[in-house]
């Protein structure tokens, strides 16, 4: 797979042919500060994209899903600073126009563009604002890092990537930009992604392949537990790449690199939580299905506690199992194993002796790992999370009107 | 009902005729701190309990959940400073003869005493120095503002009540002691409730009453959303007050004095969750039933965004919305009122305006309400938490082997 999957040096959301962006200060919400972005396909695209599962849905999710249901799109229109959720009729409306006014500039149908918010929830979007953002626009081919920029809200840098593809003759680019919660403003906290291709994907495989691979790196993120009304992560494929159309039967490699892309993006995200110093990385072996390890891997990854004692590097395992018993999951506790950097520190459920300090000591590192082997059968998952930091809570209880 | 149920000053566990306890210092874990304590009716008692509903159980509830089995049992015993959690044979066998050390000394069956234990998991509780101190105790009627103490860990406060009861010609007490997670030691989060009664009461109806009302006051808080180990709450009800058995068919009043008891300690361990300032109160009405009402009034109160939003007194209800849009729970957006202290925020979905400035001032207060109208059918519920502070990760994130 390594030579098949080549990460592109200084890769963004543009690096595939044929894809521009864009992006502006428009002052929706900053000064000072790109906060209207746009990505742009010179030819029509299969997409597909998949949206939160709050059930309070922002106005721009709910555009850009109508405007998806035929698996076509072009551009993608987004604006950071304010949330477009919760804001009725005229939010509807508002995002509606969103896509219209963007439509027009590029000289495209309002139904191929996806609309995208992040920001406040409860507050209208400055319409003359953006209007006049959007005029201002200069779309360029190395466009993508502006937008990676454009989308940041409180994270505290870009996030971006493509890969280069080679398999048998078939040569494309996969790339994507995305945004989670670092810190500049509290209460951003969406995620929001934005991938793009030049392969030639055949729609039904592209929404397939999304969701499967979403489920597995964004979905498998959690900072604080709090899903936003305005997640979205959508891909534009153009086939500008002139390869063999690919589908269910030829899609194994296409599957992985953007397995590759998203997984980047989404460990990205959770290692630049809001107030986070270190990523935690929890792997899940032995659980009685995939899905029972998926709900334990999330569960340990979003424990307040477990996040609070990573941050401390205080090896207070315990938490760990405390977390695993209130999932739910199927378990014995006989059978269990825990795994602290590799360092096991209980095993066939009772407590193994180990050195408190210089396991502390292995903890002072970027990336903590948890890994649990439930021994009950086959069920693997990976879930990544960051600690809890003091910063976060005074992050996000600054009252900041 | 205010004339039926009167609040006793200074009441405590051992208000009801014929309950004595005692604590004792017996060094499970800290120096000079109450650490060891038993409650003990001088006279055979119907009893229930209720105990965490997480997988990974600690030996003490293993044999509590045995004990209680026949509806039955006289004393409860149990210690702070070491879970006896994740300690495989050693520790079942270290809470059986807990049991048996505690019923050798009051001259009762092993069987007839309920074990408890809450510290930290994955050590194994130190036999010798428990057992010098079950030796040591000493039993008086007013032992229960002491065993409050002893079951203390990171509270900072004890907690206690009991209430005269009239019902007709019958008078009696119900009483109780409770500790959640305050804040002395981390990794001591459980919530432990220990209620006594003199009145007579039919034991399948006890163990109803408790369930039902367990499930309305401690099932109805959130500190962290981490459930221990170790949770537990116990009745003994001994009869002493001569009543009329009460039963399911003359239990209302019982059953509602129970309630104010259970809801005055669950409201008293919200408030002093670790590192709170502030309670907050999430009353739910108009959702599709009860059992949704409930769902939502502790996703909003769990949220770690709306906790320290409430922390910072910040009125930004997005957050609010957002939580109930994630519990998953049936709500139609249009139809959603949503009050922050009774001032309203947004209705039939759209934001409303208000003074930001004044709200804010508003919430600087002990406690903080947050009410949502779904007007969707009848289901109501209420939920507490607390404030999330600076104090909450310091207190979880410090090394203290």
């Amino acid at each position: 797979m390594k030579d098949k999957v080549i990460e592109i040096k200084q890769g963004t959301v543009t690096s595939p042919n044929g894809f521009l962006a864009g992006a502006v200060e428009a002052g929706i919400k900053y000064k000072g500060r790109l906060d209207v972005g746009v990505l742009y396909s010179e030819e029509p695209c299969a997409a597909a994209a998949v949206f939160t599962a709050n059930k309070v849905k922002a106005a721009p999710i709910l555009v850009s899903m109508k405007n998806i249901a035929r698996g076509k799109a072009r551009a993608v229109v987004v604006n950071s600073g304010c949330a477009n959720a919760c804001t009725g009729e005229r939010g509807l409306k508002d995002a509606t126009e969103m896509a219209a006014v963007t439509a027009s500039k590029l000289g495209i149908k309002p139904d191929q563009v996806l609309p995208a918010s992040t920001g406040v929830i409860g507050t209208h979007l400055p319409m003359a604002r953006f209007k006049a953002g959007i005029e201002k626009i200069e779309l360029a081919k190395n466009g993508g890092h502006k937008l990676a920029r454009a989308i940041m809200t409180t994270d505290t840098k870009p996030k971006e990537i493509a890969v280069r593809v080679t398999d048998g003759s078939a040569q494309y680019v996969i790339s994507g930009i995305a945004k989670g919660s670092g810190m500049i403003h509290p209460d951003m906290a969406t995620l929001l992604g934005f991938l793009a291709t030049d392969a030639r994907v055949e729609p039904d495989f592209l929404g397939k392949a999304l969701k499967a691979t979403v489920n597995e790196s964004f979905n498998m993120i959690t900072v604080d537990g709090d899903t936003s009304t305005n997640d979205m992560v959508s891909i534009l494929a153009n086939g500008a790449a002139g390869n063999t159309k690919i589908n269910d039967k030829n899609g194994k490699v296409f599957q992985e690199a953007l397995s590759h892309v998203c997984r980047f993006l989404a460990r990205s995200i959770a290692a630049d939580g809001e107030g986070a110093e270190k990523l935690i990385e929890v792997c899940i072996e032995g659980a009685k299905n995939a899905s029972e390890a998926k709900k334990i891997a999330k569960t340990i990854a979003g424990s307040p506690l477990v996040k609070a004692a990573v941050h401390g590097n205080d090896p207070n395992w315990g938490r760990i199992v405390a977390a695993l018993g209130r999932s739910g999951a199927a378990m014995i506790e006989e059978r269990l194993e825990v795994y602290l950097q590799d360092e096991p520190v209980m095993r066939n459920g009772n407590p193994l002796p180990f050195e408190k300090d210089k396991l502390s000591r292995r903890m002072k590192t970027d990336i903590v790992k948890i890994r649990v082997c439930l021994n009950v059968a086959g069920g693997k998952a990976t879930a990544w999370g960051c600690d809890l930091s003091q910063e976060y809570v005074t992050i996000n209880s600054d009252y900041t009107t």
